[in-house]
């Protein structure tokens, strides 16, 4: 993408009220802008991000054996009002009325809607066990919107949904998710910990909140700090089979949020230079709620002995929209962001230092088609910008590698790659940039690990 | 996917209230379910297909230069207050109150937010020309939703919006979008005619619809029978280039809604062998609205001669939701969906027509993994169900090609490959299946027309 062609509307200045850092980044950056309190539009650049974080998830649902769909947004009052939760929900929930005057609402979660699907479609064991997911809209009215898109009111959330015959079975579905989740996080670079979680008003008696650690958390968390570097289960983990010994590896070491904690046990579990406790940021939570909207729901199946049993479900949130605030506080530093290359909104950034100078565009332009027949995502700042102000812009926005090209290294045919992490700058010729470049994003790309 | 392991609530019976074709089928083969009036949900078939033309119409989109983002679906009134709107619009405009008693609404179309981001971070003629897009469910409420996805409440859209200095250049934006949808709706497979259209309640001076012809479309249409059969531009035209000989060509033979239509003119420009007089599905529609937004919304941008101007603005639409049927409606027979291969929920099929036996499974097995292996996107019936109605679901959910295996073919070594479309079989040795398989498919892909 030429950016003399794109939309990057970055800001000069610090926005004032933005409090946390990855807040003031997203919008210095030019990834979001307001349009109401709680509410946001994605710029080309977060859209790209958000949409690179979607694609992972997907990826990592469908190995798990999700199935992907999508429900509407908005809802009917009535199969809230069945499940007992439309007035149990409160203000948090946005209500209206449609022309016909019946009560509607923008869902903030879909429990009811995908319980309703699968009461109508569903009426024997032998089709479980069922995952169902989508990437969706969803609306919680906050009284205190804050943080940017990390508590925002409209919020973009994966919610799988699994049915099973009995608790055994849920139990697997669950820990199909829960080893999912663990690859999904780690493929975009981020370290999230399983965490004994309250299931709130979900209800349920199994669930972890996955969280990364972070000083701008909303929760206080205490952990084994040997959870922070446990290994990852690999992208040929056999879902079939069976996953409790890496479950239960991963739920050995104490691990839990301030609402769960039991100082005591904590204390008794974990060795005192072991111990961790910190502020983290939910970026997920997998519960396992039983029958409870199964039985209010009236959704059953035939057991294999003719019964009629109700199903026993369990519900899967990644909140993608809170994601891209929660790498940005874990990869920052003083210039900007600094996006692992899996969720990067481009790969590879080329600086033309001179632009108008034939010889520099020439060098530029010839690379810039390199890269893309190359596959190598790139944004190309072709614009009429001094080289300072093109470096801030290319830090602040965070492009994993920057590609030097100056009037002095054309003549001597080199550039420079500067990665964007380290700070580290590499001399190169000219016509070894692309396999450099693949030679140091292919791994990082994180799509088989 | 393994069948078996998929959600695909095929319906025995042929639902009542569902009047068009398009609609019988898409609730009969599982790919949507009404959840409540106007409102649906997209089954994992169905939303495969919706992503599929997705991708499509961004792969398009960027080509021609629109930028991708995503505004918010909840929208504050105060901007369409601003615009003159909010009372216009009338009942169709779903409101509502957030828990502040803040008027907010569900966004029916973007005009005011894009301009609202525009005047917030463009400043001058040299960011331009700008045309931003994104793919975002929308809500009108319909006083009587109807067909199923094709007159829905809820319902998914690409909208573009181009901002120019003057109205030259404005045209130029629209030729690009013109030139872009008559593309998109060619890759998958649709004949869809642009025709002179009212602008409506969006206003401007220069407007087309997009139209595939149907029975049972909602509006008349009348063109010169050669539009049906005109050359699309193929994927490397030059969008930088002068496309008014291209757009000139296309506007140059009578094409008009009813709504439109100059019924003299009709006659006096069409002789009589080629006058097409039928009904049409509206499937996009592009506007130039000129400075009325900008103008009311004081978006404005400084000149070469240092002057403030309102920008001339364009919107581009294209319904998702409404393209599906649109699809169904052009291609289907008695037995079911016949879709094109570039929208197809999956390529091929599988059918096992001996699930449980050895011979057969292991086949089917291996066949599945060459697919998989082969880039293919391939369902694999391998449930328990009889020959006749796996073959009966196939031809209903309209895969474009069957792979047919039972224990006969399998002794000698042989499948059958059923084409969907022409019901042509033709008997192909099991090691060969793949390479006659991708032959077929990739030049149906249509992804560099």
């Amino acid at each position: 993408m030429r950016l003399s062609r794109y939309f990057l509307p970055v800001l000069k200045e610090v926005p004032k009220d933005a409090e946390i850092v990855s807040h003031r980044l997203m919008l210095r950056a030019g990834m979001i802008r307001q349009q109401a309190s709680g509410l946001y539009a994605w710029l080309p650049l977060g859209y790209k991000v958000l949409r690179k974080i979607q694609n992972i998830i997907e990826e990592e649902q469908d190995r798990a054996g999700a199935i992907e769909m999508l429900m509407p947004t908005i809802q009917s009052a009535d199969l809230w009002r069945e499940s007992g939760r439309y007035d149990a929900y409160g203000k948090e929930m946005l209500r209206m009325k449609d022309r016909h005057d019946r009560d509607m609402l923008f869902g903030p979660t879909n429990e009811e809607v995908i319980t309703d699907i699968f009461r109508a479609s569903v009426r024997s064991y032998k089709q479980l066990p069922l995952n169902l997911y989508h990437v969706q809209w969803k609306f919680r009215d906050e009284i205190r919107p804050r943080f940017g898109t990390m508590r925002s009111r409209e919020f973009l959330m994966k919610d799988a949904y699994s049915f099973d015959m009995n608790k055994e079975e849920a139990r697997r579905s669950y820990y199909k998710m829960f080893v999912s989740y663990l690859r999904t996080y780690h493929r975009m670079g981020l370290t999230a910990i399983p965490m004994k979680a309250e299931t709130g008003p979900i209800g349920g008696d199994l669930s972890h909140e996955f969280i990364v650690l972070a000083d701008t958390g909303e929760s206080g968390v205490f952990c084994h700090a040997d959870m922070l570097e446990k290994t990852i289960p690999a992208f040929d983990v056999d879902y079939d089979g069976d996953l409790s010994p890496i479950v239960d590896d991963w739920t050995s070491l104490y691990a839990a949020t301030e609402d769960m904690i039991d100082m005591e046990e904590f204390e008794r579990e974990v060795p005192e230079d072991r111990r961790v406790a910190a502020r983290g940021i939910e970026v997920g939570q997998v519960f396992y709620f039983g029958t409870k909207y199964s039985e209010s729901m009236n959704a059953t199946v035939t057991g294999p002995d003719g019964k009629e049993v109700a199903v026993h479900c369990g519900s899967y949130g990644i909140g993608l929209t809170r994601i891209v605030p929660a790498l940005i506080e874990a990869f920052h530093d003083e210039n900007g962001i600094i996006w692992p290359v899996s969720v990067a909104p481009f790969e590879a950034v080329i600086l033309n230092l001179k632009s108008g100078q034939e010889a520099c565009d020439s060098a530029c332009d010839s690379l810039y088609e390199q890269l893309r027949n190359a596959g190598i995502d790139a944004l190309y700042d072709d614009t009429g910008e001094g080289a300072g102000a093109k470096f801030s812009t290319a830090d602040l926005i965070g492009i994993p590698y920057q590609l030097i090209i100056g009037p002095r290294g054309v003549k001597s045919g080199e550039a420079e790659i500067k990665h964007r992490a380290s700070g580290e700058r590499e001399t190169i010729a000219l016509d070894q940039v692309v396999t450099r470049l693949k030679e140091l994003i292919e791994p990082e790309r994180r799509d088989k690990i």
